[in-house]
């Protein structure tokens, strides 16, 4: 393999056939660089649990980097960056699902307020009544400081996103095309101003167009990367319903908002909530539902950081202040350490059980906020 | 005490001040015949469980048979029928809850099909919306065989009722005041269509004007004659929200139509769904909940009637045929069949270990259709 960036091996890796999220996220966690899974043997590959031939395969035999280099190109040129899964902007929540996306593609910016998001969808076709509710939970949302997540579709999803902006917070839009498109074609203002104001994501390479049976695969990133979902209106074929499925089996808070019986457009909503999703008529009956994580975060951000004890060693105090802005790599705090590589592990591990740092994916270490 | 009928006993005993419908109840299952109570010495009556003082001197001192018999003379001339407790007409239903009422002022008739009853309840100040929603409800219950409860208040109440009649179908209006009372004023025609088409019914004597303190009580009684309640509107502080926790508490189901948020008509029905109540959208949302019960007594309306082994005693035959048409106390019992009173007794004991028949409060028999 050629010398190339981080990001030219995840996009290679992107690439190989055979190699779904589940397998890549392994890889991810056991060799920490992507540059390390091409420099692997075969027989090391062929000690990852679960890693199917095809896919072993297409690692060992990877040719394409030329075009890996072009498309680089094309992904600067377009103003859009790419988040990997072991990067400290990669959505926290995002990373704790089974299926996490190893690579976003991202329009705009993530921040970790982002972390508080929660997503507002419905139908394509919505009602005025729809549309209003949508407006005012969203607009209620952002003031709340929380990210508005929806799908930039028409109806439901575009009327959050606006209202989040309107009220001045941030908005995610999770597209099921390439990050570049705006789709509907009449979203080109409101994909300006989240772009601005918030972020578009998608997990699918640039140029893919919006087809449907990218859709429910993307309902997954909405509802992964929100503490809930909030379903406005949706007919009982509806795919806020699949949102909503996906939602539960990843452990978010699902909402729903009842409407007039015979509306077809809340028949879905109705039905989640005879399947157990919290009816909801207020922002303040979100808030409820999730504020048992929001205190425990809010109380975290609002800790001082934590010290070390007096009678720890420089050499712990050198490491600990390494990693008190950022998250850093093994290697990296080896080396900005100047420390001797199992030293700094020996360090590293009783830091971590002290509670002093923790461990991300891909070896990476960061200072612990507070206990 | 002089000699008196049967309900002049009753409307005696409803007279007797610190008496309740749960020493009422004790009283009607340990005496069976209310006059054997007024012929009760003091110390029988001191062995009643939770009989107090003043109760116990109440009947003892009893003297204002006149009133009664007067008052007897009003009921007859309105055209009231009086049901008491231990009546084969009195609804079964009710006669199961904790505190059923000893005697109903019945106006119309109360009839076994009425045991398959839905009260369908709401505001009284509805919306369109609401006033369709109970009529097609109401509606399509009566068409589907059941009796429609309400309590013929404006809005919802008297749209639920007047649905219901017009399907063809029956319906009951429990009443908070005297049943010959019509309440609202503007309910004048509904409430003859009720008396001819159903029963109009009041645990209150005649003459009780409608007092606002009396509705919690009654709506024990639209609940516990029910198999189930369904809200169709009501605002916070509605009437409907008792019905609904007494329906609770009777172990009867709870219905709930949703409407759109912002509307403090349906908040009322909103918080019962968050509580637990059953989301309705069809008349089929309430079969389909409700069908256990009735698959029961749909079998049971449909089985032969059970046919006592070959080898049973021609005593045995004498006394289950005697049973079959209507429940008899025990000394009509003895009356009808020419048996000994112990001889009776021990095959009515028999008969009732073999499921053959059972008892009901008030020392009375009936057969059993079916095991």
């Amino acid at each position: 393999m050629p010398t190339h960036n981080e990001y030219a091996a995840w996009l290679a890796l992107c690439r190989v056939k055979g190699l779904g999220c589940v397998s890549f996220k392994r890889l991810v966690v056991q060799f920490a660089d992507p540059r390390d899974v091409f420099a692997a043997s075969r027989s090391a590959l062929e000690q990852v649990e679960d890693l199917g031939a095809e896919a072993i395969d297409g690692i060992v035999n990877f040719q394409e980097w030329t075009e890996i280099d072009e498309e680089i190109g094309r992904i600067r040129d377009a103003g859009i960056t790419l988040v990997c899964y072991s990067a400290a902007s990669y959505p926290a929540r995002l990373r704790t699902i089974a299926d996490p996306p190893p690579l976003l593609y991202v329009k705009g910016e993530l921040k970790s307020v982002d972390d508080n998001a929660v997503a507002v969808v419905g139908s394509r076709s919505a009602s005025d009544y729809g549309r209003r509710v949508a407006h005012d939970l969203a607009r209620g949302l952002a003031r709340a400081g929380f990210t508005v997540v929806s799908g930039m579709a028409r109806g439901i999803d575009g009327m959050a996103h606006e209202a989040a902006l309107n009220a001045g917070g941030r908005t995610i839009a999770v597209l099921g095309s390439g990050v570049e498109r705006t789709y509907p074609p009449e979203h080109g203002k409101l994909y300006q101003r989240i772009s601005a104001q918030g972020a578009l994501v998608s997990e699918l390479p640039i140029g893919t167009r919006p087809m449907a049976f990218n859709f429910p695969a993307r309902n997954r990133l909405i509802s992964g990367m929100s503490l809930g979902v909030v379903v406005v209106e949706a007919t009982e074929k509806s795919g806020s319903l699949i949102t909503a499925s996906l939602a539960v089996e990843q452990g978010r808070e699902v909402f729903a908002v009842p409407g007039e019986i015979g509306s077809s457009r809340s028949r879905g909503a109705h039905r989640l909530i005879r399947q157990g999703a919290k009816l909801v008529e207020t922002v303040d009956d979100i808030l409820e539902e999730i504020a048992p994580q929001l205190l425990a975060r809010r109380g975290a951000a609002k800790a001082t950081p934590l010290a070390l004890p007096q009678n720890s060693s420089a050499e712990a105090r050198k490491i600990f202040s390494l990693l008190q802005d950022a998250s850093l790599q093994v290697d990296e705090v080896i080396e900005r350490s100047g420390l001797a590589a199992p030293r700094v592990l020996q360090i590293l591990l009783e830091l971590e059980l002290q509670g002093y740092v923790r461990q991300l994916p891909g070896k990476r270490y960061a200072a612990e906020n507070t206990h």
